[in-house]
C-alpha cells in the first residue's frame, strides 16, 4: 500500500523548471482547445455506455455513406490538390494526399473491417477469487479522449475515427493543413453516420482552425486528454513528445537491421533481405543496413549482388563490404543509424555475433531486427539481447505490422516500452479497469 | 502499418515550446546525470541475461545481509533521526524516517517474499500461429532502467530495488535528503549482496548528491530512463510529472468515495464504511466522501452516527446531511474533492444513483469508489459508469491494494490509464516484445 501522507520537506528539493508546460496558457485559442477537449471528454463518457452493435453499425452506416458521397468528397479532394504546389508539396506527397474513387472504395472496405474485428471493450483480461470471497476482475476499458495529430493522407481521417470510436475513445483529429478540404468532407460523412447511428457527434471532432497554436494547447489539457498520437516525420514526433503533458504514443523511426549470422542459409538471407529492403522502402519497417558476418560475408555479397544491381540498391559499406562488393561505396558514420525509406542500405562486416548485438544497440531504434540463422543457439541469444518491439528470426522485418500479426487495422508502430509497443490496434487503444465485488468484506 | 515518409510540410506547423525539456542542460549537474543514466542502461542490458535463480538468491543474500547488519542501521539512522528537529520533521514524519530491529526483520521479510513470487520475466502473454507459418510470442521483457523518487521513509529504498530488480529493471534511487545516512547504509548492504550474488552492482544506484538539480537533470534522460516513479505528497508528484521527458507511473491523490445506494444493506454500509474511512486514514485507498442516497439517508445516519462518534470522525455535509446527523458540520465547496488523509469525511445526501454519479465524476480522483447496494442493475450500472481504477461492490474501498488483491509486493497505486492502472506489482514494471520465428516468409 503506498501511503500518502505528505512529507511537506521534500516538495523544495525539487526545481519548478517547465511549469509553462502544464500551466494554461493565455493564447487566444485556449478557449478553443478547451471547448474541443470537454466535448470529446463529455462524449468519451457517454460511449462507455453504447454497445459493441451500434459502434459496428456507425461503421458500416459510414462506408455506404463515403461511397455514395463519392463525387462530394473527390470534388473537396480537388481543391486540395490544386492548393498543392502553393504549399511545395512534392509529387510523392501529393500521390498521398489524392482521393481517388478506388482509394474510397478501400477506405470503405477498411471500416468494414474495422466493424468486423473483435470489441476489445468489456473484454475479461483477469478474474478470480481471493480466499475472502472477493471477485476480482481486470476488465478492459476505454482510455477516454485520444487527441490524434497528422499529416497531409486524408485516409488517415478515416482509419483514425473508426480505430479510436471503435475502441471507445472519443477523438480529436488534427491534420495537415494541405488536406484541410479533404478532411473536412470526410469529417461530414462521419458526423451524419454518427448521428444516424446515434452516437455522440462529438466522440469524432475535427480542428478546423489551421493555426499552430492550437495544437500547444491542446497538448496542455491533460486533464481531459488521456493520449496523444502524432503520426508523422520524426521531427512532428519529437516536438509533440516534448509539448505533450499527457502520454503520447509513437515511434521516431524505424532503424531496422538484418543481420545474417555465419550459420545462415544464404539464398534464404537474400530473398529476406530483398524483401525487407525493397518490397516498400518508404516504410518503418523496412530495413536500412545489412550485418554479415565474415565467416560468410565473401559468399554472401556474391549471391546479393546481383539482387542490388536489379533491385538498384545503393550500398554504403564499411572497407570490407567494399572490397567483396562491386558498386558500394564507403559508408561515412552518419550512415549508420540513418533512417532512408529508400532504396539504400547500409552494410557492415561484423567479426562476432556480439559485434553484431552491438551494433543494434548502438544505432539502432528498437523497432524491428532480423537475424538469418541456423544456430538455434544465436537465434535464441538474438532474441533475448536485441531490445526493439520486434525481433524476427528468419523471416522479414515487414513483418511487424498489424495486419501481418493478426490483430486487424493499426494506429501505429510503438517504439516505447510503456503501455503498448509494437504494432497498436484496437486493444492498444484501450486500458483496464479493476472490479471488486463483494458481500460486506472489509479488512 | 504506418508509413514513414516525411511530409516535410507538417514541420512548420507545430510550435517549438518547450525545447529546453528535451534539450540537455548544462547545469553542473548533467555530467553526474549521464554517468549514472549510462551506468543503468549497462547494467539493465546485462540484466535480461540474468536468470530469475540468480535475482532470488540476491533477494535472500540481501535479507540475510539486512539483519546482520542491523545494529549499522541503526547507528546510521540514528544520524538521520539526530537532523530531524534541523528538517523541521513532524513526529509523524519522524516515525516514518525511524529504522527499528523489527523494521528491519520486517524488511528482511518481505525481500524473501519478493524472492518467492514468480518471476515476470520470459512469460509468454500471447502466442500463436500464423497461416503463413510464422510462430509469434508476445512475451514480457523489463522495461529498462526505472528512476524512482521518494521522500523519508528508507524502507522504501529496500521495496523499491527488490521490485525494480526482480523485475529485470536496473533502478536509480533518490530519496528524501532527511534519510540520507540511512539510504546510504542501506545501499551498502544492496550493493555488498548484488556482487555477493553476482549481479551488476549498477543495476542498484543511489543518488548519493542531494542537490536539487540532479532530479531535474534525471529527468531530462529520456534515452535513457524508460520511467520514472514519484512516490509523495501530490505536490512533489505533480512536479515530476511536469518537468520527466519519459513516462511517469503515479498517481496524484486518492479522493475515494462509499455510495450508499437506496437498496443497501444499511448495517453492511456502516461497517464498510468505518473500515474504508478508518482503518488507515492516512493512505490513498482510505474513503474521503460518503454518498447517500435520499431514500434511506435519516436511516443510513442513525445507524452510523454511534460508529461515527466511537471512531472520532469529523463529518462535514450538505444540509440535509446536517439536518440528519448530529454532530456533522457544513461543508464548504472545498471539502467535496478533498484529500484529508484523517479521521474527516464528507458526506452529501443525494437525490438519485445518477447524482451519486455526477458527484463522483466531477470531485474523485478516478483511484477507488465502492456502491453498497442490493440492487444489481445498480451495481452494474456503477461499475460500468465509474470511471476508477477500482470499482468496489459491497465492499471496502481498502482492499484496492497489490497484496490485497494477490498481486503480492507493490511499487504503486497507478491513477494513470496508460500502461498499469491501480496497483502495480512486479508485473507492471514490464514491457513486452514480440518474437517472430519462420523459415524465410517474405511479404
Amino acid at each position: 500500500m503506498r501511503a500518502c501522507q505528505n512529507d511537506s520537506t521534500i516538495f523544495s528539493e525539487l526545481t519548478v523548471a517547465n511549469e509553462s508546460s502544464v500551466a494554461s496558457a493565455n493564447s487566444k485559442w485556449a478557449g478553443y482547445a478547451d471547448q474541443l477537449a470537454q466535448q470529446a471528454q463529455t462524449a468519451s463518457r457517454a460511449l462507455v455506455q453504447i454497445s459493441g452493435e451500434r459502434k459496428q453499425k456507425w461503421l458500416h452506416l459510414a462506408a455506404d455513406r463515403l461511397v455514395q458521397q463519392q463525387a462530394f468528397l473527390i470534388g473537396e479532394n480537388e481543391r486540395d490538390l490544386a492548393k498543392a504546389p502553393e504549399y511545395g508539396l512534392s509529387s510523392a506527397a501529393i500521390d498521398r494526399l489524392r482521393l481517388s474513387a478506388t482509394g474510397i472504395e478501400k477506405l470503405a472496405t477498411a471500416l468494414r473491417e474495422i466493424a468486423a474485428l473483435p470489441d476489445p471493450i468489456g473484454e475479461v483480461i483477469e478474474g478470480y477469487n481471493r480466499p475472502n470471497g472477493l471477485r476480482v476482475l481486470k476488465t478492459r476499458v476505454p482510455l477516454g479522449v485520444v487527441f490524434f495529430i497528422y499529416e497531409s493522407r486524408p485516409n488517415v481521417t478515416i482509419d483514425a475515427a473508426a480505430l479510436c470510436v471503435k475502441s471507445g475513445n472519443a477523438v480529436i483529429l488534427r491534420g495537415g493543413k494541405e488536406a484541410l478540404f479533404s478532411n473536412l468532407a470526410l469529417y461530414r460523412v462521419l458526423q451524419e453516420s454518427l448521428r444516424a447511428a446515434e452516437l455522440p457527434p462529438q466522440a469524432v471532432q475535427l480542428v478546423e482552425q489551421t493555426d499552430r497554436e492550437i495544437v500547444g494547447e491542446l497538448l496542455r489539457q491533460r486533464n481531459r486528454i488521456d493520449l496523444t498520437i502524432p503520426r508523422g516525420g520524426k521531427s512532428l514526433i519529437e516536438r509533440v513528445a516534448a509539448e505533450a503533458t499527457m502520454p503520447v504514443l509513437k515511434h521516431y523511426d524505424g532503424v531496422c537491421h538484418v543481420y545474417v549470422d555465419a550459420s545462415a542459409d544464404l539464398a534464404m538471407a537474400v530473398k529476406i533481405l530483398q524483401n525487407a529492403k525493397c518490397q516498400r522502402p518508404g516504410v518503418c519497417n523496412a530495413a536500412e543496413c545489412v550485418l554479415v558476418h565474415a565467416d560468410i560475408a565473401q559468399e554472401f555479397f556474391r549471391l546479393a549482388e546481383p539482387m542490388f544491381a536489379e533491385q538498384n540498391v545503393l550500398v554504403r559499406g564499411c572497407e570490407l563490404t567494399c572490397s567483396m562488393l562491386a558498386g558500394a561505396s564507403l559508408a561515412t558514420p552518419e550512415d549508420y543509424g540513418t533512417e532512408y525509406l529508400d532504396l539504400i542500405l547500409s552494410a557492415k562486416v561484423v567479426r562476432s555475433f556480439e559485434e553484431a548485438v552491438e551494433h543494434i544497440s548502438r544505432y539502432g531504434s528498437k523497432h524491428t531486427d532480423a537475424i538469418i540463422t541456423k544456430d538455434v543457439g544465436s537465434a535464441d541469444r538474438f532474441v533475448q539481447q536485441i531490445d526493439s518491439a520486434a525481433v524476427v528470426v528468419n523471416a522479414s522485418t515487414r513483418f511487424n505490422d498489424g495486419g501481418e500479426l493478426g490483430l486487424g487495422a493499426e494506429i501505429g508502430i510503438s517504439t516505447d516500452k510503456f503501455h503498448a509497443r509494437g504494432p497498436c490496434g484496437l486493444r492498444e487503444l484501450t486500458s483496464y479497469k479493476w472490479i471488486i465485488r463483494g458481500e460486506g468484506q472489509i479488512r
